[in-house]
């Protein structure tokens, strides 16, 4: 066994509380390096007089390198002294905290889940799982009180512009939340709607007011109410980072200097505030000088900041906060706030920006969830790109799926573009196949998966701005095909527990080829998702343990039963979902 | 280069800011397999621009499997994305969030340190890696106040038995602060001291009052007082964890039941309290029924423990905590409880008692340090039982090294033996020259050496009681020799920061010897500390860099320059302090 490879390590991914009662171990070994692995487990205050129990991991998750193991236990006191027994042929390894011991050693030193407390338990929404969301960027999907326009507005449907406006609004929304409900989704998440000088929002002026060309407070307040009552969830955009040029405070220490009273609301580094050689004498989001950090260490910003995040949750009903630009903000602040936002509601989502590995904030203190952005370029490589042959995306897949505690990867917000990212269809290159494959793999993952206004009716469009146009509401402009692919796939996902909150495992994924199949099982049902991101037809075989009835019910493939196997044929860039009783 | 041994992930001990200017970045690879591990790094938002900086990184720690690299970068916008370069040979590996690359990779998936937020940098109490700290069980310490003296107290220097008296108090610590400050230390840690009904105070029945065998409230002042005029810091001890039979609140619940206001203050698995088959019917320290578990989630318990954690730092002015089985306690709440006492008092020190890992604690959200008992283990099991080699003890030691912060290591309690433990010279079986040698290591490592009362005159004890006996002031029953010893090993780490605070290298240590050495450097100062664990003569060459004019400071051993080699011998079981110019 290549003891080099076996890692653990207690709490994060590793060792957690899944809930109140079970706790899951976790370690990684050698890709098909070790035949077994036992947990040995007990009471660290008992071991001695009543001994330990065995419990055998498996394989839960595969990358290129490793295979990690997991088992889950349920500590009758809440306390867990544990450690692992490897074993390879007639060789046997025991790990504790110590390392590697060739006999077994002494409990004293082996790992420890010390207590599980229920408020270090990472609960995040329950809600989350069976959510499907819809993303909205509001300048541009409907324009529904030409009274609010900006000035300057252009015709619906032009060419949209780092700077300009074409008047959508929230009462666009309002008016359109029947195209919402007939695409199934039963969440929005909204970039800004604060009062802001940009398109976008991203610069806000005024936290505590809806931009006066999207509408009021009150707009918003009818817009939340009436999604309720259709059962659709809304998210809002916190953009706490940093505040936009004309936020008052930053207005005051623009005029007054080290004088004013919010001086230390920025991150000054030197006064006056100006750009010298392109960089701001300040701390600003990237070297933009218009977006100023705030500093959130800061009791009063804090204060601000956290009245804000309560605000609109208790005076506007919405259900939680996606947080921009997360990561660069402390993480003191963002345990503020998690208290702050559970305290006005405790189902609220909150859901960190933040495109890279996001453990530290996946902890149970923080957030609920990231934008899932590695595992969008896991499936767009494999699936649009073409650079990730199966067995590379199902070794990426497994990897993530090892990087964070179970409930993480179930709240998980799995996208596949943005306002910040060229629509998907673009980087199809026109190729709706490919749309299709790549969302079908992202609703039968675990997560809640995020339409990107317009993509579920053909929408394209590259690098922000283009991924900002107009959303296109002439039928006759509509794909309708494709957006009969979108709600049936929503209503897949929201019709079995199975696709959206299921066990997972990876059946087939081979070096060099395209074609990839895995189970998804819940309640009984067990649906097999097959994909082929090949331009040639491909088939795959997978083993089936129990017999069963195959039957596909998505996709253009065709699913038969011969011997114990079960043999899928797919067109090029085909998918089929496949349920077997 | 093996893949599966090359570990880094960002935060905890990966990276981290050491202060507000400095990342330190760190990766593990196999030991002796990569040659050289470059940094690559910039920032995220001007790297397509002006590109990255490439720093070599250096190995700062090795075990028996890997070694440890690590790379202090100083980012001018306090932003860093980085990623590594591994080389051996013609071989080439480029490191990035994706896993490993045979060509450069582009940025974007490199890995990331979003921000140095100052509120996230875990700064230990900076006084702590100067301290030297004395243990105190207060009931064994002096009787200085007959007058309080418990009912049945036994004649001072009896046997020591579970449950009997010999009149120790806070009168007695006053009286013999002489014999503190000559053996010069500066800091003290008391076992408990508040109110409860046992010799050792585990099981507090008043947090707000002074045992009254110890004397009072107002003593207690007074001893902080002297203390603080000698310029010795206190620690007192926190027993949050668990409360007292005792203690009003749960007395409550005992007769009360359900009904009682303090239900929720315990953790009740089934009313009534009552033990059934040795299992109290409610949460415990281990499964003792006279120590209830305080239920830290409630928030009249938060709030009455954290009056505590500030009333004695506010009105008696001590300098800190340490947390008893700290382990158990949520993780919430210790956060809650740093922001308290780090208010009251910027500088007080959060010691955490922890026998096992404890990274989860030690992000600077919560303790500044845990009794390093792993420590303790290491250098038992190599200068005292001997079941270690030299290499097997310098692989422990750089383990630990490489497993916290930098910080977290600088500000660490080493102890060799405590109030919990048999004592030094009893697991020495009498032998001083152990008690000695595992003290030098104990003196000459980072973090703060903590010698229990008693050690230093050559007091011996076994496993609890056996190790609370009386302290000896007969000076005819005390070993002036090895009082002399622990005050001269005082005196040369408070005289040389270079033992204390300086850069630290071990430069010999073989499979199958007892003798090792290493270096620690600071303000243009070098020691080099050569141990001998063996029962034979042992002597030892390690290459010297620079000339230099070899003298023993402190030690049996003899040193002399051979050419560029310093060639130390020791006698059997002997240690060597050579200061190097």
């Amino acid at each position: 066994m290549l003891k080099e490879a076996i890692y653990h390590r207690p709490k994060n991914n590793w060792s957690y509380a899944y809930d109140r009662r079970n706790i899951h171990i976790r370690i990684r070994t050698k890709r098909g390096d070790v035949e077994r692995v036992d947990l040995l487990h007990g009471d660290k205050y008992n071991w001695h007089v009543i001994g330990h129990e065995t419990t055998a991991m498996r394989v839960f998750a595969q990358d290129a390198l490793f295979d990690y193991w997991q088992a889950e236990v349920q500590p009758q006191y809440r306390r867990l002294k544990y450690g692992f027994l490897l074993q390879a042929g007639k060789e046997k390894l025991w790990l504790n905290e110590q390392g590697f011991h060739e006999k077994e050693p002494n409990h004293n030193l082996y790992f420890e889940f010390p207590f599980l407390n229920p408020a270090d338990v990472f609960q995040p929404s329950a809600w989350v799982k069976d959510a499907v969301f819809y993303q909205i960027f509001p300048e541009r999907f409907a324009n529904g009180d030409r009274s609010n326009d900006p000035e300057g507005v252009e015709p619906w449907g032009g060419e949209p512009e780092p700077f300009n406006y074409f008047g959508g609004d929230l009462q666009g929304v309002i008016d359109h939340l029947d195209h919402l409900e007939r695409l199934g989704v039963n969440a929005i998440y909204f970039n800004p709607l604060f009062a802001a000088r940009t398109n976008h929002k991203y610069d806000t002026e005024d936290y505590l007011k809806v931009d006066a060309h999207f509408g009021t407070n009150e707009t918003l307040k009818e817009l939340v109410k009436e999604c309720h009552s259709r059962g659709i969830r809304v998210l809002l955009d916190a953009v706490f980072n940093h505040s936009g040029r004309t936020f008052a405070p930053f207005v005051d220490v623009l005029e007054k200097g080290a004088d004013s009273k919010y001086a230390d609301w920025f991150h000054v580094r030197e006064f006056p505030l100006e750009v010298r050689d392109g960089i701001p004498t300040y701390d600003a989001f990237a070297f933009e000088k218009h977006m100023p950090k705030l500093n959130t260490e800061n009791e009063d910003v804090q204060k601000y900041l956290l009245e804000v995040a309560r605000y609109w949750i208790e005076e506007v009903d919405v259900d939680g906060w996606r947080l921009d630009v997360a990561n660069e903000v402390d993480h003191r602040f963002w345990r503020k706030f998690r208290e702050v936002v559970k305290a006005a509601k405790p189902e609220a989502y909150i859901l960190g920006e933040i495109w890279h590995d996001s453990l530290p904030w996946l902890g149970g203190d923080q957030f609920d969830a990231v934008m899932n952005y590695p595992l969008t370029e896991a499936i767009l490589d494999y699936a649009v790109r073409g650079t990730r042959d199966g067995r590379q995306f199902a070794d990426l897949a497994g990897y993530l799926l090892a990087a964070y505690p179970q409930q993480a990867t179930e709240a998980a917000f799995n996208l596949l573009g943005s306002h910040d990212t060229p629509r998907l269809l673009t980087l199809s290159q026109g190729d709706k196949r490919k749309v299709r494959l790549g969302s079908v793999i992202q609703f039968t993952m675990a997560g809640t998966p995020c339409i990107y206004y317009g993509d579920e009716i053909g929408m394209d469009g590259g690098q922000d701005p283009g991924c900002r146009k107009c959303m296109v509401w002439e039928e006759d402009k509509q794909d309708a095909e494709l957006f009969a692919f979108f709600a049936e796939l929503v209503r897949l996902r929201k019709a079995h527990r199975a696709l959206r909150d299921g066990s997972f495992e990876m059946l087939s994924s081979e070096e060099g080829r395209s074609a990839i199949a895995y189970l998804r099982e819940a309640d009984g049902e067990r649906f097999i998702v097959a994909l082929n991101a090949g331009k040639r037809k491909a088939s795959l075989a997978v083993a089936l343990p129990e017999a069963a009835a195959p039957e596909v019910v998505f996709g253009e493939g065709t699913a038969e039963l011969r011997g114990r196997k079960l043999h899928v044929a797919l067109p090029p860039l085909g998918y089929a979902i496949v349920r077997v009783l």
